[in-house]
C-alpha cells in the first residue's frame, strides 16, 4: 500500500492529531480525543449543532468544524459509526442550554446509535433534536437514500441558522428544508483502499464507470462505459433533475466533489459542464463550490450535489462561515 | 486513463473554463483565456504581482489569483511553459504605474520567456522585476534547484507586500527573502500521467518511495524502501534543516501539500510528526498549511516546506489573503 502511514489502524488517530495541531484557532479537544470541539462553540447561548460519523470522507467531517458551522464531531473509525459514548460528549459540549440540533447521515448503525444518545443526554436535560440527510439519490426508495456530499449544505444551512439566533425547532426545519431541497450523485472511476485491508475494495474495469457509486467502497452494481466529462455530467445532473425538477429563474448552490484520487483539474471540467447546463436550463447558480469536500478514501470519482434555493436557504448560504476545510466571507456571486 | 476528460488536448482549457465560472467573484479573463487576473486587480494604484508557469499542479497557479496574493497568471499547458504573448498580457494587467513584481519558479524555459517579456513591456514603459523561487533542496546546486510548493509562501509574502503598498523594490525584497528562507522536499510513492499519454511516466516499484522527487513526473533517481510516516518526514526535515538550520526559539510556517492522490488524512500524520519534531527542537510553527496546494496531476506522495520567519515575513503571513484555494483572516496561531 503507498501510503504514509505508521500503524494502518491508527492512522484515524494520528490523523486527528496532526489535525487539532494544525488547526488551534478552528477546533480543540473534548476529554474524547474522537470527539472535537469549535474553539467558538462554548462562548455561545444558541443552539449547538453538532454530527457524528465515520472517518475516511476527509475532510468531511471535522474540517466543518467552526465558526457558524458545526460545533462538534464524534468521529468513529474508519466507515464506522462513532462510539456512543462520544455522541454523548458531541452533544454535551454543543449544548448551551438552548438544545442540539444532530444533523447526520441516513445509515442504520449511526441512527440507533445516533437516538441512544439522544436518550442518554435527555436524562441529563439535554435536548437534542436531528436532522438524517438522505441527499444521495442513487436509490429509488427515499427512506434507504444515504446521506453524502449534501450534508455538508445541511451543516452550512444549520450552523448558519442557529448563528443567526435561531431556536432549536427553526434549526431543525431549515437543515430539514436543505436536505429536502439537496440531491446528490456520485459516479466512481476506481474502489478506494481501507488502510487496514491493504488492497482496493473491488475492481471497476479500465474504461467503466459506475453510476451511483457510495461513499463507503462497495459497488454500485450499475457499471458502463466510461463517458466523455461533459456526457456523465448530463447522466448524473438528468438524475438529480428527475428527482428535483427545476424551473426556469429558479436559483441553486452547486456542489462538485472529488471522491479523493480525481484531480481537482478534472472537477472543474466537469463544473464546467454543469454550469453550461444551468444556464441553459436559465437556473442561476448562486453558489458553487468545487473540490474535495467529502471523499471517500482514496477513490476515483466524484459527486455532484445542487441544492435548491428559496430566500431563507440563500440567506444561511450567504452566512460567512469559518472551518478548516470550507470558508467564505464575502463571495457574494 | 480512469479521467473525467472530454478531450485529453483541452484539459487545461475546460479546466479554466470551469474554474472561473465557479469562482466569479474572485477571478476573470483578460484578452487571453490562458491570463486570468483577479477581480480586485486593477482598482489597487499599488506594485502588481504576476506570475506564469506551467498546469498540472491545482490549485497552484491560478488558485492563488485573488485578494492580497497574485494579481495575474500566465498559464502554460501541462508541465509547459506559457505563451510569450501572455506572460505580456500577465504583466500589463497586473501593472497600475507602479511597477510589476513577477515571482515565478527556476525552471530554464520559464525563465527565458520571462525575461523575453519584461524586455518586449519594457518598451511599453511598464518596470517588470522578478524573484526566482529555488526552495527545492533535491538538488544540492542551489542554482539548479527547482521552485516548488515553497512558492506559494513566495506569493503570499509579495502579495501582502503589494497590499500594504511597499514599493516595487521592497516587493522584490521580501520575496526574495521569503524564499532564501524556505526550503522544501517531496517524496514521490507513484507518478503522474501526462493526460495526453494516457499512462503513468515512469513506475515506482510498490513498497518504494523517491526523495526529492520534481513536480514534473520525472524519476529522482533517488529511491528507498518505503518508510513509515514518522521515519519519512524524519528524512524530509533533516535535508530541509541540514540546508537550513534553526535555532531554538526560532519561528517557522510550514506547509504541507498533497502531489496529487494522496490522501489528506495521510497529510496531517505527516505533519503530525512535523509538529512534534518542530517542538522537540523548541521551533514554533506561526502558521501551518496542510492539504493539496501544489500538486503534480495524479502523483502520489507529499512535499514539506518550511519557511523560517522574521518579524517582517511574519507580518505578512498573517495579512488576509482571499483567493480560491487559500484564505485566512483571523486564524492567528
Amino acid at each position: 500500500m503507498q501510503k504514509f502511514a505508521n500503524d494502518p489502524s491508527n492512522m484515524v488517530n494520528e490523523s486527528i492529531r496532526g489535525f487539532v495541531k494544525c488547526y488551534p484557532d478552528i477546533v480543540t479537544y473534548t476529554e474524547s480525543e474522537r470527539v472535537l470541539k469549535s474553539t467558538s462553540a462554548q462562548d455561545k447561548n444558541r443552539v449547538g449543532v453538532a454530527t457524528g460519523g465515520g472517518f475516511g470522507h476527509d475532510p468531511a467531517f471535522i474540517g466543518y468544524i467552526g465558526q457558524n458551522m458545526l460545533d462538534t464531531v464524534a468521529a468513529g473509525e474508519i466507515f464506522m459509526t462513532p462510539a456512543l459514548e462520544d455522541l454523548c460528549i458531541a452533544f454535551r459540549h454543543a449544548d448551551t442550554g438552548q438544545g442540539v440540533a444532530c444533523l447526520y447521515g441516513n445509515y442504520e448503525r449511526d441512527i440507533a446509535c445516533v437516538e441512544k444518545a439522544i436518550e442518554i443526554v435527555k436524562k441529563e436535560g439535554i435536548i437534542v433534536k436531528s436532522v438524517i440527510a438522505n441527499d444521495d439519490v442513487a436509490l429509488s426508495d427515499p427512506d434507504k437514500r444515504r446521506g453524502s456530499a449534501g450534508e455538508i449544505l445541511m451543516w452550512k444551512v444549520g450552523g448558519a441558522a442557529a448563528s443567526l439566533g435561531y431556536g432549536l425547532d427553526d434549526v431543525i426545519r431549515v437543515a430539514q428544508k436543505a436536505v429536502d431541497n439537496t440531491k446528490s450523485i456520485s459516479v466512481g472511476l476506481a474502489s478506494c483502499i481501507i488502510p487496514m485491508v491493504g488492497q482496493p475494495n473491488y475492481l471497476i474495469e479500465t474504461g467503466t464507470m459506475e453510476i451511483g457509486v457510495g461513499h463507503h467502497g462497495t459497488s454500485s452494481l450499475d457499471t458502463c462505459k466510461l463517458r466523455t466529462a461533459d456526457a456523465t455530467v448530463d447522466i448524473m445532473l438528468d438524475s438529480i433533475l428527475r428527482d428535483m425538477p427545476l424551473n426556469e429563474g429558479e436559483e441553486v448552490a452547486v456542489l462538485v466533489s472529488g471522491l479523493g484520487n480525481t484531480m481537482l483539474m478534472e472537477l472543474h471540467i466537469l463544473f464546467n459542464r454543469i454550469y453550461d447546463v444551468m444556464q441553459e436550463k436559465s437556473i442561476k447558480i448562486h453558489r458553487s463550490y468545487v473540490g474535495n469536500y467529502f471523499t471517500s478514501l482514496d477513490m476515483m470519482g466524484a459527486s455532484i450535489s445542487v441544492m435548491k434555493l428559496d430566500d431563507e436557504l440563500k440567506e444561511m448560504m450567504d452566512v460567512p462561515v469559518y472551518t478548516a476545510a470550507f470558508n467564505h466571507f464575502h463571495n457574494k456571486k
